[in-house]
């Protein structure tokens, strides 16, 4: 066959580290490799219930075509919640229903990229984001980070040296992969920094609301004085992903470039799924649900965080998260995680995501990130330990 | 807001049209403009007892990420069912399941399109896939069709002409807008002369099965020898829009690359949606279901022709379709569908969608496309008698 695809596809990712993931689906394995929220705590019986109200009350609407920019009753309950856990003023008209958060990465490119592009992101960043962006075949400017996110002199320096940058990709919360969370000091600088350059932002706020102690963090949207922050959350992690229901909040000029790309892409999220989670906010409480999660994430935070304490060994670092989904391990320098897992962990039953692709340029191969919100406390801990041993005969080769 | 879009946007479509069909959605306006199927039809009652199934058998499975390529009994049942209607011999591992038939047009384009690359369309064509194509920049060769669609030593020709075209979109069966199906014996004629330049080819088909006389005609996809035809799929015309479903059936090496896509895009369809959709395949009877919407549909084409028969001036023709959701009128030269819709038609209170924006090159502005899937018979005839009256009105004006 003589087909010949878009250029496009040279950048799409190989797949090295999905065929890592595929030995670490061995049944035997303890993977904290997923990023998957705890299926028991999905309100089942509370969903059959509001897809039995959303069909016996307008089961015609819900089967029918619908607007492109979504389910005005979704949008409302979208914006007052924004308003109310993270600080923004944003109005339901600013809000586009998307397929979760990942559209929003797609349409962030779709919107902003030509080819050779730059476009600026923590180092390390999400995966899912990076892989989207690839499509459209950008550079990527890292602004590297330390324990509390990135380092506001190197995004300086960085936008005055490439005054061409189209946009910065941030998750300023529990961030994917690295769990750390930017303190408010350094959100208000980042906002001083992007008023002053103009530059848009994708502020990527997945796990905002899953803070397990203290106060949830403003959204940096909630700074945003000159409409340059385009804001995206998901139902994934505080009530479910299986809808597959997100959002993008932004200015009007923005915003519409998002509705038409919607229109091409796909016309219009689910009828039925926008209506049902309408429903659930509706009938049930959402807010109470979060509590839910927090407390039972916080935990097995704290048992994965207390076994890495005793089964890792010396010179192995790694984040004490507040909140979200994940820990990031930092290895002595020298030390591959990707190598290290096939040669180490999985052999032990063991496994995690190795670190380097979260680096778009490369490098930085001594990281991997752990899960700890799928799985019970024994096989957390169980985990660990093989986890501990393995990275001890590994450094003791060193 | 110094903000820079990438150059692909300066593609999207203006809005005359949407502004145009904004005026018709006007209470009293009669409007032909839609596409929408019927909700009446929807199985509301059915869908209900299958929220309920699922959410009670695998309800926590339901709420969870899923795998791209879709669930595994729908893309089982999507084969079998292709296979059985349109006498294709596919099997489940060659789909993948999409938020609907568009977003099989988007990935065509992201497959397959450089900026500048060519594009074979029928003339007329899909609006919504033009615009999907359009995102990625490609030439349009618009290929001439008769009452029978594409003419084969016309394309042949173009293909002569343009060894370098990247992929050919056709929809074969009762066309939108034309409302025209491709003779079995030109879909054989299309597939030698595809098997000789070896060129894709998407076959969107999401009305092949609203036959309303005789028997369904084998798809193109079911001629296919060299894996060269990416089939589209939707459940939005046989069962509901809502849930937003569709597939492609493609070759694997083709295939992949739509994957690899979905993954970027959005990750996956709706779990929820692909279990509900499957189980009311397993639980109710999608064939009867078809069968009641030919039933009604076939009878408002017949009521819509009949009226056009009675009420249509001299001059003016129109589609005598056999399936679908649409016909096509065509005035004599000189008359623009459009500048009459907001002269003549729309101070009657009665609307259509002007001809020429599916036209990706402009021109035949003397058409315009007329829906009967959505409104009831007096609706119907008293909007065709309005319709006539203007029609009537312009030609004497001529």
């Amino acid at each position: 066959m003589a087909v010949k695809f878009a250029k496009r596809l040279e950048n799409a990712e190989g797949s090295a580290i999905r065929e890592i993931l595929k030995l670490a689906s061995n049944p035997d394995v303890i993977s904290f490799a997923g990023g998957l929220p705890a299926p028991e705590l999905f309100p089942v019986e509370e969903m059959k219930q509001v897809a039995i109200a959303v069909m016996e009350e307008q089961g015609r609407a819900a089967m029918q075509y619908s607007a492109t920019d979504g389910y005005p009753p979704l949008r409302e309950a979208i914006a007052e919640r924004m308003n109310r856990k993270l600080y923004t003023d944003v109005t339901a008209d600013s809000i586009l229903v998307t397929n979760g958060s990942q559209q929003c990465l797609d349409f962030m490119g779709r919107v902003f990229l030509d080819e050779g592009d730059k476009v600026i992101v923590e180092s390390p960043s999400y995966l899912g984001a990076l892989n989207a962006f690839k499509a459209y075949g950008p550079q990527f400017i890292e602004i590297p980070t330390d324990g509390d996110g990135m380092i506001m002199s190197e995004l300086e320096k960085a936008l005055a040296e490439n005054p061409d940058v189209k946009f910065i990709y941030v998750i300023p919360d529990f961030q994917n992969p690295s769990g750390r969370t930017w303190p408010i000091e350094r959100r208000k600088q980042f906002m001083e920094i992007i008023n002053k350059y103009e530059v848009p932002v994708a502020e990527d706020n997945p796990y905002g609301e899953l803070r397990f102690e203290g106060e949830i963090f403003p959204s940096l949207k909630s700074y945003d004085t000159k409409g340059l922050v385009c804001f995206f959350g998901t139902f994934s992690k505080i009530l479910c992903p299986g809808y597959r229901l997100g959002w993008v909040s932004a200015a009007p000029e923005i915003l519409e470039k998002f509705n038409i790309s919607k229109q091409a892409a796909d016309l219009q999220a689910s009828t039925i799924s926008q209506m049902e989670i309408a429903k659930f906010i509706e009938m049930f409480d959402l807010d109470a649900h979060v509590e839910k999660i927090k407390e039972v994430y916080g935990h097995r935070r704290t048992v994965m965080l207390d076994a890495m304490d005793e089964y890792f060994p010396e010179g192995v670092t790694f984040t004490r998260t507040d909140g979200g989904l994940f820990t990031w391990v930092t290895l002595p320098e020298g030390i591959d995680a990707a190598q290290l897992m096939k040669d180490v962990v999985l052999p032990n039953n063991v496994a995690y995501v190795p670190g380097e692709p979260f680096y778009p340029n490369g490098g930085n191969a001594n990281h991997f990130r752990m899960n700890y919100s799928c799985m019970p406390d024994d096989k957390i801990v169980e985990g660990v330990k093989r986890l501990g041993k393995a990275l001890t005969e590994a450094i003791e080769k060193l």
